[in-house]
């Protein structure tokens, strides 16, 4: 936790006076990924594991698509570059690839996004149930985890999980970032991502929809709310889609019959 | 309000069992951003006042400088597209503004950013004083105001104002966002923005710390938490940083001889 966040000096205040405390801030810094020598972005994230952030970026962007494409990867923690090499003498078209570039002011993340995308992808078929008390269990685990967002209050998490637990976790200052670190960890540890769920503590809108159905993933939870566009996907791609889990209450947007029935 | 949200059919479980509902969902739309015949980029935002966001995104990224440099501006509110035009004849280098792009997963927003653009701008000068009641009130007010927020919980609020009233307000899927359109809708309405005050829902990155005192204001205000890099920022900028605005606390990260001695 040293790595991503950093202590400073601040004044708190009331109505009634202030008093000069010490404070824990999240760390900010640019994370550039390069692909067989080509720049392809420079993201903002928090300064840890920084391979897991890129490689994620580059499935969730539909850059690679398979563990075996990937020859090295070269991980500069000090300057913040990922190099990963695929082998291959083709070019990317990085003008075609700039040209789909997507500045998502909606909450976060730069995406490569096409209208087709969605259309291209493949419908998630996984038969997988969950119940009502697996959900709030696992979001109680997903919450007791958040140690950086408890904190600092300036990161959000994601997780892999199956029914019953948190396979992999991670934290970063963007939502986007945090489940792209999830699936690159489980890509470069070989972690099966069918049949299991992704939490997160983000907002639902298309790009994270986009990204979590690419990985096969039947089922994300989410602390917060979907987008219109977010649900729209999820109910297209085959995803069953639960919201706002607050409580011991939660919103199921798509695909119910993967809630347990004993449960409900 | 009937724009930028839609009325949607979900099961809301407990372990007690589930009853369908209608709830209400923010809508997410794409809106490409074309200048002078160049397309830009494309963000995905909340379908209401384009031409704001659209100028709002011009100036925090550089490329405006003076509401003088604007010609037209055309809408096309059903296919998401604002075009606006300088009468300038010079080509911008898309190449050379691709490369800069930075595509940020740290919650939102492609900027285009250069580390040299913190150095490149002017310190924030104003005198301006206010103090922890009238924080205190403003956010009140904020709060009240953020009617889509309440409705859905999907979208992050944003406001310009001054030390007694909220003076332009709005609300967008992207915290990025919701900043661009405040500053945009300053820009084409000649609302002033010097001396005045940003408050935001969401957290204070670099990039949010990079488009406000681009537009000369002395103080950001924020429910949530800054990262290190938006604290510096605001050190170098000359901006005081007041974040995790909650209950009756705040906190002050930088430049706290803007809060009026009276209210410590």
């Amino acid at each position: 936790m040293h790595d991503v966040t950093e202590r400073v000096s601040i004044l708190r205040l009331s109505e009634k006076g202030g008093t000069s405390v010490e404070d824990v801030v999240v760390r900010e810094s640019p994370l550039t990924i390069v692909l067989n020598n080509q720049e392809l972005a420079t993201l903002l994230c928090s300064p840890a594991n920084l391979e897991h952030l890129a490689i994620g970026f580059l499935f969730s962007e539909g850059l690679l698509k398979s563990k075996e494409e990937i020859e090295k990867v070269f991980v500069d923690h000090k300057r913040g570059v990922v190099r990963v090499e695929t082998g291959k003498e083709e070019e990317f078209d990085r003008g075609a690839l700039l040209k789909r570039l997507i500045t998502s002011g909606c909450g976060g993340g730069a995406s490569f996004y096409r209208t087709a995308d969605a259309q291209g992808q493949v419908k998630v078929k996984s038969r997988v149930e969950i119940s009502v008390s697996e959900i709030l269990a696992l979001v109680r685990e997903f919450q007791r985890r958040s140690l950086v967002y408890r904190a600092t209050g300036g990161v959000h998490s994601a997780a892999l999980c199956d029914k019953k637990d948190i396979l992999v976790f991670s934290e970063d200052i963007g939502r986007h970032n945090a489940i792209d670190r999830v699936l690159g960890e489980c890509i470069l540890s070989d972690i099966a991502t069918e049949d299991r769920m992704v939490i997160t503590s983000g907002r639902i809108s298309s790009e994270i929809m986009l990204k979590v159905s690419r990985r096969g993933i039947p089922v994300v939870i989410s602390k917060s709310a979907p987008t219109d566009l977010g649900l729209k996907l999820a109910a297209d791609l085959g995803v069953t889609l639960v919201g706002f889990v607050r409580g011991k209450r939660m919103n199921i947007y798509t695909h119910d019959w993967r809630i347990a029935r004993d449960a409900r």
